[in-house]
């Protein structure tokens, strides 16, 4: 596969599940003491991987949790935030400004800070009341951060009553990085050819719908807008008939990301109308993808499934259009 | 002011407002045979009118709501949700596909189904347990909505003792119209010349926060996209900085939607960084307007008043892009 380095990625998978015996001991202690709410309380990226942990949450359980963006938290407040709730923060570098000032927000509050980073020694673990830390760079962050969080919420699930298969899922998740990089290799033909047809295509629709929405959201800002400065629409499956629909033209670039979980049929509605019009109607389906776990889990695993095969798509963007992923203009570069 | 009917635009309101007694004796009666949580289910626009409505009752309130979309739902199912749930909806057309079916499933659940609908004698009539009926077309929609929503947020929260100037802030917005009037006036000269400046500008970001984030993505999708047929990205001023910011060059249209809740610092982080790069930097700010209301209820109404301000702009787009804001090619145009 092109610029892909198998061993690198291997190690981010296995590094992040092994840290689930750790995460267990420490969601357990955290059950028994009690909490009011979970709150993820994400910016970017992360907001948009915790996006699938409340769709999770709220088709298996009555656990409130609320997914919110760190910087409008911070200002807005919010009134079920209290010391008795349970705020988990994930942090690439460890020092994601928004997530600094939440968790800080967080701990003067005197609630419950749990973190997942992937740089030790840095403000996000120094701070946070637990944290852990387990490395990835964005190519692979995603795979990273679900394995992390997977463990959070299906624990206390398991804690609460409300989901029996957890031995045996996570038992059969622990073999699933052959799988990820056979999802890779199977999508990579595909990828290059789109990335290739796509080299000078200025715009795209991405869209998903259900656990995989926050993925739709998360692959149009972070990567095709941040790294590859081309402009999208992310647009969730159900929403697209209520106006972004009469975009749609024949040239018009919809990128469809299919996951496994019973919004399906929203997807399905936007193909099917969109092949009428546009020629240039792209699908990527975790279905295609073998998985180790039971069919009914599969649908948990589809946004990390998912990234996974999008990441090849990116990779050949980035040869293809001769626009490094990594180049940023303003992220990071100015003050703002 | 070009293509405005007073007439018509203050009929719409003062429809609106003088349901409000029978909404009270409503909403008084279902909070006293009680429920379990508010479900806000919508759709495409009424969706994105029901998310100030969770931010309000977050930043004063501990009721559970839940802000869903109307497809996804009904798909998805959602542990929260039982017969005990308080169901509301709103319909221009009172025949929206997603809406009906819906209404359908709440109702065979047991739960309580509340809506609110510019046409009488429609299925949503019909089929809801309740339902209001105050006539509105696209251009002032938003305000028929929200004057009808705040009511039924407000006296919840009134009933649970936790919104004390109830009586007070209701007999203020009382006198409302013609401040929308006058905002409408004052926006009239600068809505006329961004739109002709903007006559062949083919992509707009539209930002948005707190209060007001619901509008800025109504606005991209419902108004820009599907009625105007022009690209837009909206992005929440919190979440520009991780992706969208990228794009931002000399030439990119940015509108910036301004509320006046405590998430303002979030535009002006935006703004203070847009107008270093882009020249192209528009700005809506529900500040500039005069409104009957203590300053401390302001906040609540932006997200009314910046739609009130926005259709101004519309009005001029229709006109400088020869482009008629009712023409589709597709939505209800075409079977899908």
């Amino acid at each position: 596969m092109f610029n892909f380095n198998e061993d690198r990625f291997v190690k981010v998978i296995e590094d992040a599940l092994s840290l689930r015996v750790d995460v267990e001991k420490t969601i357990d202690d955290l059950y028994d003491r009690g909490f009011e709410n979970l709150f993820l309380i994400g910016v970017g990226g992360t907001y948009a991987h915790f996006l699938p942990m409340k769709y999770i949450s709220e088709t298996l359980s009555t656990m409130p949790v609320h997914v919110v963006q760190a910087a409008e938290f911070i200002l807005q407040g919010n009134k079920h935030f209290s010391k008795d709730s349970l705020c988990v923060f994930c942090s690439r570098s460890g020092d994601t400004k928004e997530i600094v000032k939440a968790i800080t927000f967080c701990n003067k509050a005197g609630a419950t800070t749990l973190s997942f980073v992937c740089n030790s020694g840095t403000p996000v673990c120094e701070l946070s009341k637990h944290h852990f830390v387990s490395f990835a760079e964005d190519d692979h962050l995603a795979e990273c951060i679900y394995l992390e969080m997977y463990p959070v919420i299906f624990r206390l699930l398991k804690n609460r009553g409300e989901f029996v298969g957890y031995d045996k899922m996570f038992a059969q998740i622990n073999s699933i990085t052959p799988y990820l990089v056979k999802a890779k290799e199977q999508t990579e033909e595909m990828a290059k050819s789109l990335a290739k047809h796509h080299r000078d295509t200025d715009y795209h629709m991405v869209v998903g719908s259900g656990a995989v929405w926050g993925e739709a959201y998360d692959y149009a800002m972070c990567i095709l807008e941040e790294m590859q400065w081309i402009k999208t629409k992310s647009i969730h499956a159900g929403e697209y008939f209520h106006g972004t629909i009469e975009l749609t033209e024949e040239d018009t670039s919809i990128i469809l990301l299919y996951g496994e979980d019973a919004t399906r049929p929203l997807m399905d509605r936007v193909y099917n109308f969109a092949i009428k019009i546009s020629k240039e109607v792209a699908v990527f389906d975790t279905r295609t993808v073998e998985l180790p776990v039971d069919e009914k889990y599969r649908q948990y695993l589809s946004p990390l499934v998912i990234y996974t095969m999008l990441e090849r798509f990116s990779c050949h963007l980035e040869k293809e259009r001769n626009h490094p992923l990594t180049t940023r203009r303003f992220y990071r570069q100015l003050q703002y």
